[in-house]
């Protein structure tokens, strides 16, 4: 019988809102249904390795605080091990039914790529009969291409064609242990595709040979047979000042500029969002209207600070809007709810990560019910069909079925003197989703 | 012999670097050569009738405080006469070229549409003459759709079918008289096309009606003969909580999903660029590197405070980047550079215009010949293609030319351990940029 | 029987929770106990003057839009009348026990001082009239300071000697009819009290400008024997780029460099807090922790937005924090809690000022409500103990009475190797709150 | 001899605006005298050991990229001295007369602290003993109470009192090592002092601490008889969500409220300031108007991004208004211009270094010839002189000398209806401003 890791914290059980239990779900209960279909289906909830199982606490002026006893191991390769049997431990008690990773969290570079792909297959294979002994699946696979300092100027934008080169093998490699995992997507963060000094850069062609190894992606993923879902995931700045994809109509001006709109989706992230200065509601609205909702990457930031905070969810409000957003794009297809959060750097008990998702689970559980019921009870939208009721009329529809043009409607316009739209009711509609809260 | 409004100032002259009077230029010398072109025709100078002439400086904690003598009438016709005449007067003093408007700015509404657009007629005869008195041309027109309460909802994207109508009627006059003041553009500024809360809002549905509109003015243009350009100006919030067409990116893909793209380029203006968290020369790139680089409407922000504080222009660093980029494009076909600037509520005497556009246009002047400096010394293009030698080799040729697949690369980076990407010297550029201004 | 300006809105009834009713309370019920006092005691709410009667809804893009009824009259005076009918036909409707004022608000200005005063003593006397009448009382009045063009540059901190004598005249007019309405208090805001340029302001010099005002203000009140309390309320910019009342710590500093700081204490607003960089939570804080918490302009902004929203509270957790404060403070002694918002430019019709005002009333009832559960639950307060447990030791406890010095305490740590500090489990706090919530 | 660490750069000389040598300065011409003091002794600049050093270019998305030769050792310590070696050579070939540093930046910290200050005191020795060979001066040390976790939830107030007294026995050792090495003084930077979240904070009790740990350390100070002047840094958030020491206001306030105000100074960073919402100029003139300025850590940030970017100064306006601060402030007494900015991760060259701080110091350099300039041109002044001249008349000068009251005032008022204060002219200010630079 393998080690634990949280010898103290049992599998953590639906007890409902009454409980004062701080290792209890008080309004996740996975097979309760919402709207005809399981908390667990609507969520899809992953548990990301980096934070979880990688992440200690370090920040630009003091290194990891976090007690990790899955460290706690003769070599590196041994702690890798250890680190995969304490995720999938963690997410076995805490009752996710998906993990995502990077190929450098769960298997460390060695000194040479064939030598780092040797150790990286060796993993996968532990990976894999974790995922068939627990039942858990992959989200998605991703490559971490900007931590290590060849990635410093970028990796699909680098000044250096050989860094390029290398970028496009670690995708090549991650694909496919992303496929070996059966993952149901494949995540693309451009952690430093941007800039910091438009001074010393072109960006024009950098932005061109990222379209080339998103190309050079899809064509092997077709050649492979990889059936999962290709994500880009929009963030504005940090670690560079300003990053290509910055928010998600960038990101679609750039798959429609490179005929990649078909191939790509989005993974929206809530802190990437604020910091772009929008709401993460916008965001996934956006995505919703233009078919590019593929998945999320729960998490908070605070706005009154400027850097990615990676706080867990725990804001009502912010969670129910994701919902109606969510259940408004028809829910999850191979995306899901990945917990892309950090326990706080004093927070560092192991059972600080079991706390933190709790918190993030129960608050969307809570949020789900409040979005079904927001749908239910129709007020808002009722109140909303209202304010557009104008659009219903003769005039409204014929400028909608394009029948219209200036000339016609200016013909109406010198009839009829509008004055004003009819009130906007926006404390109205906030009163009711409170009430609904 | 008409009233003079500015009775104390003479036409500016040139004085040279070394002047040390308030009303005269030291750097802009309309006829001086820079990179074989003069400085007129670099920058193709606008003055705005906005800020110039109805801009009072009230603001939201206090009415107007400026002196405004050509206010001083006995009716707001002879009012909107005597405003045509300061402006040409200002104009003409100064030594601009060029002059932009809204429709409502030059003439009030009235009781009606049908009357609005008699008065509209007045006066746009009035500026027509003024214009061949003068010599000075429109550069580009637009219609008001922000400022009636009719508009409080938007105008292309009103809940109201009605309020769209008569915004359609606006736009068709206004491109009208533009095509009769032979405007050399058009702008499209989407005042209250956004949005204060997504609670009462159908984002998709308002964004379908905005291009709707946009494809009517499109033919309309066409049907007319109008051969100006049509400028779309990315602004991110202010006065809406969201503005649709939020930067260059967001307009990008929206041109693009609406097929608009080659009716259209943009207008960049400096202070939307900053609250968008962009620097102005990032949009300038941005839209330069899509061929998206129409005018410019020149100002500058402050990025400690989160509103549009459209200031003149006098950071030289700024000045120059804008430079550049305009270099880098070719210059201003259509276009030219709008100063959509205002000054402090505290300057009140008519004589603060003058100081403020002639900081303005001795900045950019100043600018333009850095810029210049910049191209001649080729030390920063230097650097810069040292950064991107990789690119040169057979490799770089390889993937730019498109030979190459993941496969292939993983097959080189096998053989290479590629460490690092040379050293990116953003000091040493900052200190050549340092030493040539 | 007067005219009704809410004719079709009767008085707001406590329904409780299950209401549907939009012109309803849910949770204000302003005799209901909590925590041994009424929820009309606790809050001592207020209807502010400017925003409910004057507010049109104009921002910096377009004029008012607002339907206001009371300014349908003849003449200045007979609207100024009408308007505080109107005002108080509201908050009796209402069911607030306090209103606000500016000397402006209330009365027009006319075309000199003595006129003016006329004109306000006038509508002074109507108010004490419907205040008998009502029962409903002052909480705090106050001179407008920053609206007319002659306070652009500042009114204490004018450059004006004569502007700065026209100031102080209308404080003493506006203290001698808050004292004769009984108000419970009198807040300074120094809307143009800031600068806009450095270049131009001597910083030094303004300060003690406004603290001579202030000073004088202080002996004028003893002098009339105006009893009520004294609030300064931080703002950090707009209409300035910087208000020299930053912020709570600013205010504090300025108030203890001055001597001011027994004759003072805070009028803290929630939007002005964060535009400063600071949570409402954290303002509030500071001042009780330095005895300065006064009083409460209640509104909410939008951190992803730059300027002043004063919107109306609808979020949960931002009362409850503050409600957590003003138990902690023991609740208001002079102050109240004062609704600085404002419907937004949309909604334009009357009732909307009713729904605005329930959406707060109701949301800080029921943030009362949670922050006394808080409190009996007692979770929170036991889980921070924990942390400082520290401090309860021997040790802990020597240093609090100073009995330490430096060299005592390196003797300590000599012996102990301190590694950690124990969890701050900030994710267990939140949940804990979530529950409460 | 001993080894070099740049060996391919020369002792760095001035050879004029004209010169294109990278490694040469254009404008810092050390001897040379402006206003009456050479350059040298205006700045005092200092290179700081953390940054230059030990700075390797981590991020939170990515460890160190930068080659640092000095690193290259057997054993920790050798690695102290050979850093030690390499930081007085580089401040050697640079020409820098003062340095600073943390304990912990030139000693590593070891098993126990007792171990750990004897590893201290020999490197102590180690630099003294440098300091006398070169001539190179300490501006000023500190002790690092934020890096290592122990400190993870503040160290004066720490939620540990073990950690606290951890803390005051660095701070101890701290000082004397500073008092060993003759620095002109001793810099407090509350890295940790502040909190993440207000939840589980009790901020009362911790500033109390902290002003008991000051407290100490004056004590201390006074006890071991150094001479040098503590200053405290103003920081407003990063690490933690919210800094004590938000900004020289805060500072203050916390200083007067503590009886502190007479035992420190502020030690105001650019950066720092912006973070803050303020302009650096402000932050020093709030000094500067209350006798706090003590010096300076130069950098700078960009106001696009929200952390701390500390990048090297090359921004002439901003540089030009910290020159002019610091003339009105009569120069720096204990304090200097430490250059607390550190090259970006992708330069990754010792030479990048040089690059760094020549191009900071020649920014400086023409900054001040530039403040100098403004001062003898006098325009500025008498611009300034003539928006306050109603303070010099009878009226300004009662008001000034406290001869007015309320009612004095009121009296004047009514005779005087004032309208309007003079124009602001900030247009011609920037303009004035931009003919100097």
């Amino acid at each position: 019988m393998p080690k634990s890791y949280f010898p103290n914290v049992k599998e953590i059980k639906y007890e409902g809102p009454t409980s004062k239990k701080p290792l209890a779900f008080k309004h996740y209960n996975a097979n309760e249904k919402v709207l005809g279909k399981t908390m667990r289906d609507h969520f899809r909830f992953a548990a990301c390795y980096w934070h979880c199982m990688k992440g200690a606490g370090g920040d630009p002026f003091g290194p990891g605080t976090r007690i990790m006893p899955w460290n706690d191991a003769p070599d590196e390769m041994t702690a890798a091990e250890q680190t995969m049997h304490a995720h999938f431990e963690f997410m076995t008690k805490l009752g996710v039914g998906f993990w995502c990773f990077h190929d450098r969290d769960i298997s460390p570079e060695a000194g040479s790529l064939a030598e780092t792909n040797k150790r990286l297959d060796h993993i996968v294979k532990l990976a894999g009969k974790m995922q068939r002994d627990t039942g858990i699946k992959l989200l998605w696979g991703t490559a971490n291409l900007f931590s290590h300092p060849r990635y410093m100027s970028g990796a699909g934008t680098s000044v250096s064609a050989k860094v390029f080169a290398h970028a496009a093998a670690q995708v090549k490699k991650a694909l496919e242990v992303t496929k070996e995992l059966k993952g149901s997507g494949y995540v693309f963060w451009g952690g430093r595709e941007g800039y910091d000094s438009l001074l010393n850069t072109d960006m024009g062609r950098e932005l061109d040979h990222l379209a080339l190894l998103l190309h050079m992606a899809v064509d092997y993923k077709k050649k492979i047979g990889f059936r999962g879902q290709f994500f880009i995931e929009p963030k504005p700045k940090e670690p560079t000042k300003h990053q290509y994809d910055f928010d998600a109509a960038a990101c679609h001006a750039f798959l429609m500029k490179y005929d990649l709109v078909k191939d790509f989706m989005l993974n929206i992230e809530t802190n990437h969002a604020t910091l772009a200065g929008h709401s993460m509601h916008h965001e996934l609205e956006y995505a919703v209207g233009n078919n590019l909702l593929g998945s999320i990457d729960a998490n908070r930031g605070d706005t009154l600070i400027g850097w990615d905070t990676d706080q867990f969810p725990t804001d009502l409000y912010d969670c129910v809007m994701v919902c109606c957003s969510l259940l408004k794009a028809g829910g999850f297809k191979a995306g899901g709810l990945n917990f892309d959060a950090k326990v706080r750097r004093q927070s560092i008990d192991p059972v600080d990560l079991f706390y933190a998702h709790i918190g993030g689970m129960d608050t969307f559980a809570r949020a789900l019910k409040i979005a079904a019921k927001i749908q239910m009870d129709g007020r808002i939208a009722k109140l909303t069909g209202e304010r557009y009721a104008g659009w219903s009329t003769p005039l409204g529809r014929d400028i909608e079925k394009g029948k219209m043009n200036l000339a016609k409607l200016e013909a109406i316009a010198l009839k009829n003197n509008v004055d004003r739209a009819p009130s906007g009711r926006q404390e109205l509609f906030e009163n009711v989703l409170n009430e609904l809260i």
